[in-house]
């Protein structure tokens, strides 16, 4: 069987063993460090900056993808150039780490987003908060995740820091309007080399202090349903995605959809599809990237709730009251990554599956609360 | 998080890792060789048999189960005279492990099955054919499986040869009615050392020369689901079981069920649960023996079909067809167990959802007749 070869250790890493355990893939991973969540199977650490590490690491591969966005785009290039099956492919994969690549590429697609500018100075920024402001968001174009390398300012001075070392950032900085949305929502999708595209339902995503912290699916009227799944289409086309794009979006009060942020890899949106639809996230991924027909996605049922279990300190990895909350809610499917507690981590996650989401997010929050019991600084 | 050990390599280690992952459980193998089913994560191959190989393999365990069942219950009782929580116990498992033994508690429990007898010599063979022949079952009371240590017989010369070994046997035979079955199906459930007890949907197995092809959940009336939920609730409570327990059974022409074998682990009569029910069996085996508590095991959808792939010859291993199958079948999740291909071994499985039984087992009947295509001699 495909040997495919994942660079990060993290949870998403750890998520698609399953899939592979089932479908007979064999899954490698190269891993920051011996205690990374993804540490079962064949698994390697090492740093994913050096070249030779990850020449070496992609013997034999069938595939090579990728945990995170980190590996920079010179590295990719390489791995290419020496005939590795890299996927997503280094052209699509700078969409993802550069938001500013993104915003330009999504632009020329003539996509719907929020008013945006690459700033270069100060003056920029002024300018852009005259236009856009009072409030306006300011990113850094890489390495920025979960709220990390964003800030909503109202003043150039609040971005003093990131304008005097903006050659660290590309020498640009991304500033975006700050959208009044009603809510966010996400649309996942998968694409093969083949071109094969398939979508699964879109969601609601729920986010506290910039992190995921409920999905809800399927989400949507029937026109944005249709629009997000049309978006998901231009960009996964257009940029050549190969593999599993996540779309986050601003729904406006107008119920517009406005694209946030882009992700090419299982993504924390699309977590509730391991139980909720008929095919994982995890394993369309690995289905993806092998050029392996792709799995149906519909939900199989009505509704799915996906939970996320945030570090509520550094202590407490939720296993003390494991039975209880597993107890209080025998529906519930409960995932833990192993990862060493600390405040605001993803630690794991619990999935509902049913007809009722409203139900099902009270029992899963009700599930939740039980884990946090009896932190130091429960939430 | 606890640990939990398995002895054995199979395939049902190799499915009880997906369901330990998920839940942060860690598995340790303890494997027949290096190329076992089950190799990934931590993985120890070493013999059996050997009591002090197995006491090292326990250190640091919160609960050591089970692969199969061929470890000697004088094995388990020293395990757990060390203090080593065997789950299920030596008590309860020497009744899957030995035929007679457990025709005998059953008998003690009242419980429906075939009219049977211990035999030790011929004469013993002779009249039970005259009383229930012309033919009779014949089993060697331990170490068979999927239709080794069983013959049909209607002559005492045709165990001759047991009779001849009958001390390697334990000096009996098990003899059996030929039970005129109308077809066959199987109960499962799960037990925790604390008592609570869960039952899944009755399903009908399909068997092809001793050996399970298909299984179709749910199955029966309302009264033979009610029948059999409390034989196996009487069964795992009267015996003691912990973990899961496969009742397989016969259905007779007037609707009665007669218990036709016992297994105490994962069993294949269960595979449809991994995306068929809420909890599948595997994770459900891991709960119980850690003594959480169990999951939901209602049904996802309105049926389940599990279509076994064995082997055809020795040389195909499903691989070469993988992708049309796929194409052919989106809905369908596909199973690989790694194994070397070996005709009529058991290599993989696949699993259909949805509303009509009848239309998921022409859907994957189909699939595994891509997956066998080309092969030396195709079934």
């Amino acid at each position: 069987m495909p040997i495919v070869g994942v660079i990060g250790g993290g949870q998403l890493a750890r998520m698609m063993q399953p899939a592979a355990i089932n479908l007979g893939i064999t899954l490698r991973v190269f891993a920051e460090d011996e205690k990374s969540s993804a540490h079962l199977g064949a698994y390697r650490v090492g740093d994913y900056l050096n070249l030779a590490a990850l020449k070496e690491f992609c013997v034999g591969l069938d595939a090579l993808t990728f945990d995170h966005e980190h590996v920079p785009a010179s590295l990719l290039e390489a791995l290419e150039s020496a005939g590795i099956a890299v996927r997503p492919g280094s052209k699509a994969l700078i969409h993802a780490q550069n938001k500013l690549t993104m915003r330009r590429k999504l632009a020329e697609l003539g996509l719907p987003m929020p008013a945006w500018m690459a700033a270069t100075s100060a003056a920029d920024v002024e300018q852009f908060i005259a236009n856009h402001g009072p409030e306006i968001v300011v990113k850094t174009p890489i390495g920025g995740y979960d709220g990390k390398g964003v800030r909503v300012i109202s003043s150039v001075t609040e971005v003093a820091d990131w304008l005097a070392d903006i050659h660290d950032y590309g020498s640009e900085l991304l500033l975006e309007q700050k959208v009044d949305f009603v809510g966010e929502c996400a649309q996942l999708s998968a694409r093969t080399p083949s071109g094969e595209f398939k979508t699964w339902p879109l969601v609601r995503t729920i986010q506290r202090h910039g992190v995921c912290s409920e999905v809800i699916a399927p989400f949507g009227s029937p026109a944005q349903r249709v629009a997000a799944e049309k978006l998901a289409k231009t960009i996964s086309e257009g940029l050549g995605v190969v593999g599993v794009l996540a779309v986050e979006l601003f729904e406006t009060a107008s119920g517009e959809l406005l694209i946030n942020e882009l992700a090419m890899r299982p993504h924390n949106s699309g977590h509730f599809s391991i139980e909720g639809s008929k095919t994982s996230q995890f394993e369309q991924h690995l289905r993806a990237v092998l050029d392996l027909p792709l799995g149906a996605t519909e939900l199989v049922d009505q509704a799915a709730v996906m939970i996320n279990l945030l570090g509520v300190d550094d202590s407490n990895s939720f296993v003390e009251h494991y039975p209880e909350a597993m107890a209080l809610a025998p529906e519930a499917k409960f995932h833990l990554y192993e990862k060493t507690p600390r405040k605001g981590r993803k630690m794991g996650h619990i999935t509902l599956v049913g007809p009722d989401s409203a139900e099902l997010l009270k029992q899963g929050q009700a599930a939740r609360e039980v884990l946090y019991r009896g932190s130091k600084e429960a939430k």
